[in-house]
């Protein structure tokens, strides 16, 4: 960034807001350079909101000054997405903290976009409810992040992602203007759906100040099962059968072979012959569950089920987790670099895609693990590498582009939940059709004219 | 609809498409001019198209010769989305009727925009699937128009609307350019959420030529309930109560005293003092249902409360619902005019908007006519007069200003399921502020530059 815009940036905002934090030096710049994609970009100044008012002055004059704004919750995400690639302003909202309103009747929270989504689940639990998103970074990842990103977990397969659980939002575009769009109402039909299209955005079409969310009664009790089962093929075949009938579980978790193999070498003792597993969890009436467990069983059992359990209290619900909560550790071991990638496939599609996916490891001499959240078809594909060395490097890019090769081929997309950012960006051309893509830009420029809005992110440079 | 550019447009369309089914004839025309809001406006042209690629070059004359083209399902919309306000083209797409795949396995059914919602479902049902939104007009209205609306009905409030329920569209935007956007997945962070953005757009935006559905599990049973309260309040309250709990209904529908009046007046039998009604269904296993009535029971309980009754079979279900389907025929021999609103406020504050709306009409000298889709809080607000008697005529419109405002001071927006079309149009610059507005102008600008797709629908004119 040439110092002159950034200059009269930071002089005007002391000007207009004297009590802004604002950080220019090297140590705070330092703190926001990063996010959890391991990617870094240093900005030039550091804003720290604490009101909807301050982020429209904050932007109005990035625009007018034409200086990059990068919002930012707490950079749990792993796209690269929120990290400074070209200088500019990182617009940090974690001091938004404020849960604004909740109205357990009407099932909805108002909060501000900073607030954490654990602190917001915390503060739920007291009134029997839940804001369904429940990523694995949920205790420090923010509600203006999650939805940013459009972020799941486990829970997903029943309850939705973020945007399934977005009743309206209020936000800044990229002239500084404020706006709020949907209201608090679970049926709404008035108008474009500004609020679903900002979630997933990345930051790049506005900043979100504030949320109002949809709520999830808490469930009275859950119960945990675990199918075993001889192959890939077996196992998907069985998540196909589950997705289809009556029974929405609330967790449907898939590990492959090698996933299991990794575990395996961390003690975790599993039968023999198994090379692949489903972690299947259901909720709702106490009284209902031993059916559903008993429905879910039915639908899990068929050709190369070499086991199914049934957890019956929590402690036996933790041991059938053990093998997962035993896999991040065991990877983060097994080689110095990690290209983890969310793809994902329709359900029935997910053997071939970790078929084809293992192949194009081997091919490549990368060791690749296979585990996800198999009822949404969505696939973390870890390739496990030495970053350092330039061979293992290159056969790892290569490797990449073959798994979204496939996954598209297979009517699949780039990413169930973790979004683009800088990662999967130049991939952007694959997966979308050019006219889709020029629809995305001009909503940008519209939002956005100037394209100050975190800049470089999600879309990829227009060929001229 | 000056003809020069309707001719050429006809000469061209004839040369390119000689296949195509093109009217120019009266009667054709007239056929055409309708739709369910009892407004009428004649197009100069009718087309008929078969094919997404028939609709590209179509929608690419019509961008050439700047002619207004008017997208249409079956005209069933009340509220003139549908017709040709301003001549010009209407296409038609009825005749593309192709069901193009059904996954179940993957739980999706790629369609034409033409399918009728009552064949998908009849279709899918041998698979032990549906689609699930359920307007009243669902055997005979499409899919693509069922999208355009966002349209929902009783079962929304378990299963979610059209937007709720769709992953990917093929379309065409107002140049004429196809696009696909979207992915057969259940779970999607990859870009901007176009798909959605198009559901509830009314044509504005483009012409919806294919769309993948998320097909929902049939439930293996349903049970039915009816809950009759002293007032609207008790009975609003135990909307609220019921859904804070986490056993959701598949419908909880709603009635007031001047609806049950007029069905009282019908011969239907109900006790004294009743002076509102919920129905309330609840679906999934057979063995759960017992249990699920239950907690539906224990949470309609409470202040107001007169009668509450399980039907124990179909025939005693329907015997509970007699009372709703005894309305529609009644209201229709109350007054010569019915203005039907379906407006939305969140599910508390359904009693403030129902005694609001009953003393307006009161004010106005106007019959008011409350029921609707509670757990929503989506409100058919009806005012029953008389459109010949102009007094009358003014006195519903003030009235019906009146019942805006309020929805929007209780938070609510102007339609839940119906959209705006013609109708409810110059009402969207009192419930949506106007940077939204502008953004929605500016998309709207973008996908259709010559502002050839439904012109005058949705967004109100700006003002210079």
């Amino acid at each position: 960034m040439s110092q002159p815009p950034i200059n009269a940036l930071a002089q005007r905002l002391r000007h207009e807001l004297p009590t802004l934090a604002l950080f220019d030096d090297a140590a705070n710049r330092e703190v926001y350079a990063y996010d959890n994609s391991k990617r870094r970009g240093v900005p030039d100044l550091v804003a720290l909101a604490e009101s909807h008012a301050e982020v429209e002055i904050i932007v109005r004059h990035c625009h007018e000054l034409a200086v990059p704004l990068i919002a930012r919750g707490r950079g749990s995400n792993t796209t690269g997405a929120s990290i400074a690639a070209s200088g500019g302003l990182v617009l940090s909202l974690e001091r938004m903290q404020r849960i604004l309103h909740i109205v357990p009747g009407d099932r909805y929270a108002q909060v501000e976009a900073g607030v954490l989504n654990g602190d917001l689940n915390q503060t739920l639990q007291q009134h029997g409810l839940c804001w369904a998103p429940d990523p694995t970074s949920a205790p420090y990842s923010s509600i203006g992040g999650n939805l940013a990103c459009n972020a799941g977990g486990p829970r997903t397969v029943k309850y939705g992602a973020a945007r399934d659980n977005l009743l309206a939002l209020r936000g800044v575009d990229g002239r500084g203007r404020g706006f709020r769009c949907g209201a608090a109402v679970s049926k709404l039909s008035t108008g474009f759906d500004l609020a679903r299209l900002l979630v997933g955005s990345e930051g790049t079409l506005a900043v979100i100040t504030e949320a109002t969310l949809l709520l999830t009664p808490l469930a009275e009790a859950k119960r945990g099962m675990r199918a075993l089962f001889d192959s890939v093929e077996s196992a998907a075949s069985a998540v196909a059968r589950i997705m289809a009938q009556p029974v929405r579980p609330c967790a449907l978790e898939f590990m492959d072979s090698a996933a299991l193999g990794l575990v395996r070498s961390r003690g975790v003792d599993l039968p023999v012959g198994a090379a692949a597993l489903l972690l299947i969890e259901v909720d709702g009436r106490a009284v209902e569950l031993a059916d559903q467990c008993q429905a879910i069983q039915k639908a899990a059992d068929g050709a190369g089920l070499i086991e199914f359990q049934i957890a019956s209290d929590d402690t036996a619900l933790a041991g059938l987790w053990a093998a997962r909560r035993a896999l991040s550790p065991a990877l983060r071991e097994l080689a110095p670099t990690k290209v983890n990638e969310d793809v994902v496939v329709p359900v029935s599609r997910l053997p071939d895609l970790v078929r084809s996916v293992v192949d194009f490891g081997r091919q490549a001499g990368i060791t690749v693990v296979c585990f996800g959240h198999a009822g949404n078809g969505n696939l973390h594909v870890n390739l496990m590498f030495d970053g350092a060395d330039p061979r293992q490097a290159e056969a790892a890019e290569h490797c990449l582009n073959q798994v979204f090769d496939r996954v598209i081929e297979l009517g699949g997309m780039l990413s169930g939940e973790h979004g683009i950012g800088l990662a999967k960006r130049d991939f952007m051309q694959r997966a979308l059709d050019p006219v889709t893509l020029d629809l995305m830009r001009r909503i940008k420029a519209e939002f956005d004219p100037k394209g100050i809005l975190n800049p470089g992110k999600l879309l990829p440079p227009a060929i001229a």
